[in-house]
């Protein structure tokens, strides 16, 4: 039994611009954020030789379509002299899927418009091949949006070779995560708490360090408001050299753990990035210290949630490094986003330094 | 030589109903906030008969006449038969100017409408004394608004019986202030730097201790973008038992500058107390310790400027001596604020803790 696909939430028949058509597509990758890895969450329109939309995909999961076949799929014999909107230049490879540039070229695209060029050796040259094929193709349409979108992590990955990495902290205005007798428990409003676990769903892995696990006992999933596990849960990585007790709730069957001893944060990514492009390292704070002092920390997300001020107490980051003031990661804003009460700051690295 | 009234900044002749009127005179207060404790920082539009604004005003500094005197001064005999508003009601009590009370009557002002009811044993029954005489009195209009102003300070001191303590820290977003080696000079964008003067100009005071003297040797003064002094210089406070050395800046004649020794911040609050509304406490972390211990921190003004992290060093706030997080002061988030690629994050702590 074939499951049924799910009828698509945009409207087919609309007429849209290319830089409406590129929103939607990555509204569409959007959705897929978190269950690609190692593929990049790409979203696609196809449109009919009219300027109709006949077809819209995103990639599915390791070994199913891209998204351009699934669009493709949806338009049939509409897709013959019309366009496809991709957010990434369509790949040229013979993987565990055949390329989409033949794809795009079979179903009869008369005009390929996309975002972000193909960083890899392996994918690149869909558009040259495109256009060998007679086909139009428009690139660099929306691509600072689409580069801040759902293909960063991957985008990342191409690049530097390894994951990108979130630190994600939860801390008091001064920089605490527990009180000096080590109580910790805030009262996060709920929208917070939503946003927590909305997070993690979109990610491909979270790691703690084996004191975090000893500390807290986290099940670190994914989780809807009614406590039900979510359908994506990301793996769950243990860093450290302590033993993690049978029984602990990280061991589950909720989701994948992975433990992985010693703490050296650039093994640790190097081994990750081979499946991963969006890891979230939640603490503690010597394990954040770690990321920060081998310069693998790409972008920040705290929570303040409750916003309180202690005084005293742990801190979330600690060992980080720094010696002088010029050792500091520096940060750029990039959302400030109340939660109720709650506040969450989201910055990235900036770069060049 | 009497020196010319500046012309008022509000359009004489308009005509606005109570709501738009307080909404005026808590921004002529605002140009005095900082300049008129002990007295309250209050503003007052008068309203001739036919409804049209004829007079404007703001408390002047101690000694000078009150709002409602300003403002009934420029209405002179269009006052008759007419409108006044004000954000706290008038006092019935004769110190260094007349009671506002008899001066609103002696002035043939038929409707006073107030936002804030003195809560002063000394000064209230304004309002009592104004309907004996048959004038029409309302109160409370925009109150919630006219108490989050410039009038929150004063009303703070007289319902506790000591200045409000606003803490100032710039810190990374990890809490801290400076790298281990001691060096902190943060490249603060020029929007921020202009905030903290502009507020400095509207405080009655700022406390540092004596390790921040002989560290930093700040001058603490309010400066224009050009370097120049500002018309309003707040008091520069220090507070510890180390000596402040012959020709630490903070001694200059730039402003006034008070040494109190010792460091117990209860007994540092009650001296300025005597003077002062609106006292701002900006370091260091020692310092910011004791009055977090003591329970004397009121509001939070936090700049993240720039955004960084450091995963070392000294902290913002040390000692603040909780112990469990129990003891964490609890704030309300009351404005976020991008100055730039910086933040400035204002938060109020919640009553009743």
């Amino acid at each position: 039994m074939t499951r049924p696909q799910p009828a698509p939430q945009w409207p087919l028949g609309a007429r849209l611009d290319d830089r409406e058509a590129m929103f939607v597509a990555v509204e569409l990758s959007r959705a897929v954020a978190g269950r690609t890895s190692p593929n990049p969450a790409v979203g696609a329109l196809v449109f009919d030789s009219d300027g109709r939309v006949c077809g819209a995909g995103a990639t599915a999961p390791p070994g199913g379509p891209h998204a351009e076949a699934a669009a493709l799929a949806q338009a049939g014999a509409r897709a013959r002299g019309g366009t496809a909107v991709v957010t990434l230049e369509p790949c040229d490879h013979t993987g565990r899927t055949g390329p989409c540039s033949r794809a795009l070229i079979e179903a009869g695209i008369a005009r390929v418009v996309f975002a972000i060029a193909d960083p890899t050796a392996q994918a690149s040259g869909g558009a040259e091949t495109l256009r060998r094929a007679g086909v139009e193709v428009v690139g660099g349409v929306s691509a600072a949006d689409v580069e801040a979108g759902p293909l960063r992590p991957w985008l990342h990955r191409q690049r530097t070779g390894r994951a990108e990495v979130t630190l994600k902290i939860a801390t008091t205005i001064d920089g605490r995560v527990a009180a000096p007798d080590g109580t910790s428990r805030w009262i996060t409003g709920e929208t917070a708490r939503a946003e927590v676990h909305e997070r993690r769903a979109r990610v491909d892995a979270i790691l703690v360090g084996t004191g975090t696990v000893l500390a807290d006992d986290p099940a670190l999933t994914a989780r809807n408001p009614d406590g039900s596990l979510r359908a994506h849960q990301p793996l769950r990585v243990v860093v450290g050299d302590r033993p993690v007790p049978a029984g602990s709730r990280i061991l589950d069957s909720a989701a994948r753990t992975l433990v992985i001893p010693g703490h050296d944060p650039a093994s640790v990514i190097e081994r990750l990035s081979a499946d991963c492009c969006d890891v979230q390292v939640e603490g503690g704070p010597r394990l954040a210290g770690a990321f920060l002092a081998a310069d693998l920390v790409d972008r920040v997300e705290q929570y303040l949630a409750p916003p309180a001020l202690l005084g005293d107490g742990q801190l979330a980051v600690a060992g980080g490094g720094a010696l002088s003031i010029g050792d500091a990661l520096r940060l750029r804003r990039t959302a400030v986003r109340a939660l109720g009460d709650d506040l969450l700051l989201t910055y990235d690295r900036v770069t060049g330094q």
